[in-house]
């Protein structure tokens, strides 16, 4: 129970590589300090793809590259080849992943953006990852409304581009995060001016008040939750709107993500910089390789009718990830 | 778990159709495209179903016509040619099917007809079928109102000619699915502007939120849920409005459409081209052949009284098809 | 599962009929036409009873009228001639069955009256007794508003003889019935023009949903729950007052059928016309003979203070009969 | 399942009856008239009760009277002679009692006062036996009305003669029957005419509309509620000033009966008539004698701190008997 | 099942008496006059207590007043002297019990006071012990009313002596009884005149109305519940000020019973008599002597953080007691 | 069940103190008054620890030093001093903590602190423990408010240092904990002018009421939720907005306080005594020296996801210790 901190992931990973051929380059503190959110079972599977990788090309070590590679399909999910896509959802899913990462890397305290893509994962159309820079233990409410404007960044860049008709379901992942994560701001967090520092609702655990050998009295009046989800609708909305101001201001680089990501699938934080900068965007390192090596390809099992389309989401290693995984 | 895309009900076709002899005509990608929705349970019967045909009409192998002809069984139920109907109830079955499907024919972004019948199958008296053309994965604004609107095309056609004191209760399952989408749009999808993109409602899920070892608080004011109530029944009626335009002035049509149900029964997209383009409508591929072959007979058995009539279902494959069945 | 249709009703009976010798009148066809919404262990039943009440009379075959009395029992349930009731609560009776039987005669699409009794059967002090002409599938607004007048014409009856201080609690069923029947016009068949083509409340089926991995937010708002109160109590009040305009324009029918009633007890189709025309009431066929054939006479047994007086029921087939059984 | 009507209690009883000696004079069909309710465990503990009274007498045969002691032994309860009460609580007792007995005797169709009692009996410290006359199957508004009244006697008399601070909590089970039936003559029986002919709340019985498939949306809205309470306390208040005017025009007889009772402790239809009509009050059948034959003296087991004082209760024949039993 | 009346205690008492060596002195009819409220169990428990006192104090028989020491146990609990608690809460705790005594001595109706103690006992600090004079099986509104007075007699002394931000929590016990007695005076009892002779909430009885084989529709509106709480806040309210009046009038004596509390720690009816009488308090029967005989020394196992300072409890015989015990 | 008071203890630790080699210097009866709130597990686990440590440093005896770290340890939880925190988290945990023990030193009423750090232990990033001087069985309302103020001291730092923006989740702890005692302040405790001395809320103990067999109408009307909301945060936000004056014009030594525990992690009652006094603070007890001996390495383990950052609790002590721990 409970996840490794840094320190925890190197030892973890230490022990692992007893057992495969590591390239010299391999230094287990750097990949430590790249996998925040990542169990022991994770790591113990990081190891192990990459050592698969290693037999497919027949590689005799394992390199950094590698490691690399197994990381993305541990973090995203396996790639999934088989699946068809028609070009209308394909584009609506590159400007939503656009729309994430673009208002992600606009806003105050927010996770870098590590990776785009809109080649089908898991039960995923498309992914936006972003990668925390190290491990933390609490979040300020300029970082969580950061993640809430970059959580509505896919569903804002579909109506900016298509109009809100032509807006999908696929959004309804980003918008029950939200959700839950305004409705904890307000309800458990005390991050809500008007609502106050107080705890709303049920409460299971014994709490402070058990050395009174109390039992609290719960509930919630009426008028008390017209004010919380006045207030969560406020939070929602201040942050829907934020993330319509930056891609409003950045119309030509969310035209610009999106072509590349219907280029090239997936793209690193080296094109994004790229579109950011306005520079020539270049193809994506070992871009044309690496097809067919680790993706899954009995589509007969894993093409699911609860397919969330353009729905981002962080994976195996999720739970530490932004908000717009 | 999860249903196969195109490509991998191309192979499971395959590997069924090495057990049976199937003629020179068979292409495997060709049904593949036309059996979106179906699992793989259902591709297998398909297989079957056509073999068993092709055996009680002594056919040496299994030719593209008896894999169409065992595709209706399975997407629509097998046909119930003991039930007997009164003509009341036929005529006001046949307008409500042509409702439903004259009012799909023109909304934007709907699946098209494939077929409509008034021959009771399975627990329904009467069947419109439509079949999206390809695998998708999610829905836009429009599409949905597009399906509310051809969902009501059947109570609306019967209120038009018979008059609202004619309605039946047999509108009730289409009344229903089009409440689950409409709440769905509001509650789920972030689809009304005016509840704007929030989650309504009651989350099972371990949600996004789970990294803080959190517990959302969950609930709905009353102020809420009465916004909410208001915000489904303007769509409902909205859409319901939508229906009754389109049916007034298509009338013609519908009187033309339900006559042609009332004569040959079951209708396929020839007949319903025919129709909607003025044309005369030519009898149905097959019309008086293939009557006693794949019908259930067994009427003490599946004869019930909690026939649904005029409700329209898409059977088997019913998961993926459009609204109105 | 489901209850078999007219040719499969025909099929059983004729199953059954080869074990007991039946008379050369007997047309199985027509006894089909004659037991809608009998289930196939009703019609073995029935075949079974018909053969009994032929070896007490001695008979050597099963002819047609013993297949109607036979129908008769297990329709109304078994007589209780055993069981004492106060002149009063006799007369009390008979008029709320002419009640329901002269309102059901005087409102659209109702089902035809079949018998009236104030003999008790089973759990119930009288019966009137509606028979459908057919098997059917949907039910018109129009015909489900006359089940309510017919279901009010009891109490109305009550009241308008006896006053309201002397009305019973013997329509409680009645009462009940009615709610369910308007309350589902209104929550599921869509048939109040007031609240829309809209389901309300709980939905455990599957419903149309699924397909999208959903789960709609159920529920109802404070204002939509009035609003249905509402509705649901203006179509009761709407039907009740239909009730007393037809009874109030025909007392003098009410007086006589009561008058009838308790002179025979139970009336046929034959009574009903001659008092509906104004003609003298000729004595049921068979009134004085058939008295101790097929009662229930273990008085001690079936008496029960849980008898709800006056409250009219369909018996074993109550299910498919008319509102006011 | 199910109570005997009096033909059936005929017979049980003939039954019962030939294990013991009677007496000449003993005519079943008499009893059966004289024990409504009664099931048949209960008749067959009669016969068996007044079988050991004449044992313990030494009687040689089982006379007219014996049944008599039986009869309100199993009606009323073993009298509680060990049980010591203060003089205030007989006094206030006895005054209950006589409220509930005046009542009745002066409301429109109440059933007549068999017996009172301050005998403490089972776990009542008083009890008023109303006997309906004869078997019952349903009640006219005006009867449970009357029966409110009378429940409401004990409460009123209390009221009246010491007091609303000296009133007790001895009423708390007339006023949750009383509450029972005014909500059930508003909720099910239909007898409130501003609530109308509905059924209100929880239905949990299949009900009519089972051959719909159907189940009706429940629930009750804020105003549906609203209404049903207040028109509950209005038939509430209503028929407690009925019981408080006619309890004021009677103080007179209220303070005689009351002194009979704190005399003679229980007093018969006799005494009853006599005061009444304002004769002298003569001594009841067999005062004095059959004092501690079939009273419960094993106090130390019976009496019970759960006594609810001056409730009147009709014991074991109690469902059939009046409200204030 | 019920606990035993004076006689029945009486006739107990006897059974265990006869196994133990009992004084002269010994009148089992007046203990049992001194112990209403006492189950079997309790009996025999005192007659054993009061044996094993007279074994560790090695008489011979067992005389009343060893009868009397072990009453007190029984009914207050054992003490506990290892017990250490502060001055402050010590002197608060000796108000709040001389709080409860004064208001139950000038409230009318009220059980007379036995014992007031602020040795802790159980789990309760301070114990005031009132002993009803004979059994009781109703109580009338003013009596009930005198029992809140006297519960809130505690908090009012603290409040009257310290202040209000000085009053503890000790008092929620007797806040949770007064509430639970002002709300069934409202809800079951029919003691408010506002409310009226309803009975309110849930009803789990069988109830009156099971003849009808009637479930009543239960539940309660808004409204009413709005009128409740204000109802029974009233009561409360009410009695709240009549204690502050009487505690305001006879802050002497409220200071001198404290004083003798800190001085004597238990003192009798004598001292207390004293006290209001203005007479010099003489030191409690046995003062300095029966110290460590009956007390429970093992406070490892007893000392509870659940006590409730101050909370009056009747221990054993609470049942029967006074409210503030 | 319950916990030993301060003889108790005593008595406890005599019996586990004679197992183990204690030097001349140990008194039982010290330990016990520094260990209110301790269980008797928790005083086994104390001087099993000191002894353990004992051996870690290779000493004879256990001296009184030993005992105090084992104290902090059993406390506080085991240190984790693998766990890697940013500087930034770091400072805002210091200063988080510096609130709760400036506001803790300057309420009346408040239990001492004993110690703060900001070593991650357990699962808390930082502690503040407050330390009662002796057992306690009360709380007054003066108590129970400054305890609120302490609580709030944390966040109220958050916010004065670095902006509401930069406020985080990790007082959500204390949120609750405050939540909970107003809430009971309100509801149990009758400790609001404004709601009165009522109970409010479910009640699942037997209650008072039991001896009249009853069972008390529950629930709560929707006005007297509002007003318990209300008054709830009328508390809550009075001592929210006592902690900010406090630490408003204490600015001085929030900043010095945060920085000495940025310095030395943990301080003890004597650095704390030289901060507030404005004296130079000297280096605790110990500093540099005992730094791994009882601290818990296994972070791959304990490190975990649910940490609450900046979350005080007072471990496995915490339920007698302050609120803010």
């Amino acid at each position: 129970m409970g996840l490794p901190d840094v320190r925890g992931r190197e030892q973890i990973l230490k022990v692992h590589m007893r057992k495969v051929p590591v390239g010299e380059d391999i230094d287990a503190s750097v990949i430590a300090r790249g996998t925040p959110g990542f169990s022991g079972a994770d790591l113990a599977n990081l190891v192990n793809e990459a050592a698969l990788i290693a037999a497919r090309l027949s590689r005799r070590v394992v390199s950094m590259d590698l490691f690399e590679r197994a990381k993305d399909k541990i973090m995203m999910g396996a790639e999934r080849r088989s699946m068809v896509m028609s070009e209308d959802e394909k584009r609506l899913t590159a400007y939503h992943e656009a729309g994430h990462a673009i208002v992600g890397l606009n806003v105050p305290d927010h996770d870098p953006v590590y990776k785009i893509s809109i080649m089908p994962r898991g039960r995923a159309l498309g992914v936006t990852m972003f990668l925390p820079e190290d491990d933390r233990y609490s979040y300020s409410k300029r970082r969580l409304e950061s993640q809430l404007a970059s959580l509505f960044g896919g569903r804002v860049a579909e109506e900016l581009v298509f109009g809100f008709d032509a807006v999908t379901t696929g959004a309804s992942n980003d918008i029950e995060r939200a959700t839950d994560i305004a409705r904890n701001m307000v309800t458990r967090w005390g991050l809500s001016a008007r609502l106050g520092p107080l705890a709303y609702g049920e409460d299971e655990s014994a709490g402070y008040m058990g050395n009174y050998g109390g039992r609290a009295a719960q509930g919630m009046s009426a008028d008390t939750a017209n004010a919380i989800d006045d207030e969560v609708r406020n939070i929602i909305n201040r942050n829907y709107e934020k993330a319509r101001n930056i891609l409003e201001s950045s119309l030509d680089k969310l035209h610009l993500m999106s072509a590349a990501l219907m280029k090239y699938e997936t793209i690193d934080r080296e094109q994004i910089d790229a579109i950011m900068a306005g520079r020539e965007v270049p193809p994506p390192k070992g871009w044309a390789e690496h097809r067919d090596d680790d993706s899954d390809s009995s589509s007969g099992k894993t093409a699911s009718i609860d397919l969330k389309p353009a729905t981002p989401t962080a994976a195996a290693s999720g739970e530490l990830a932004g908000p717009a995984g």
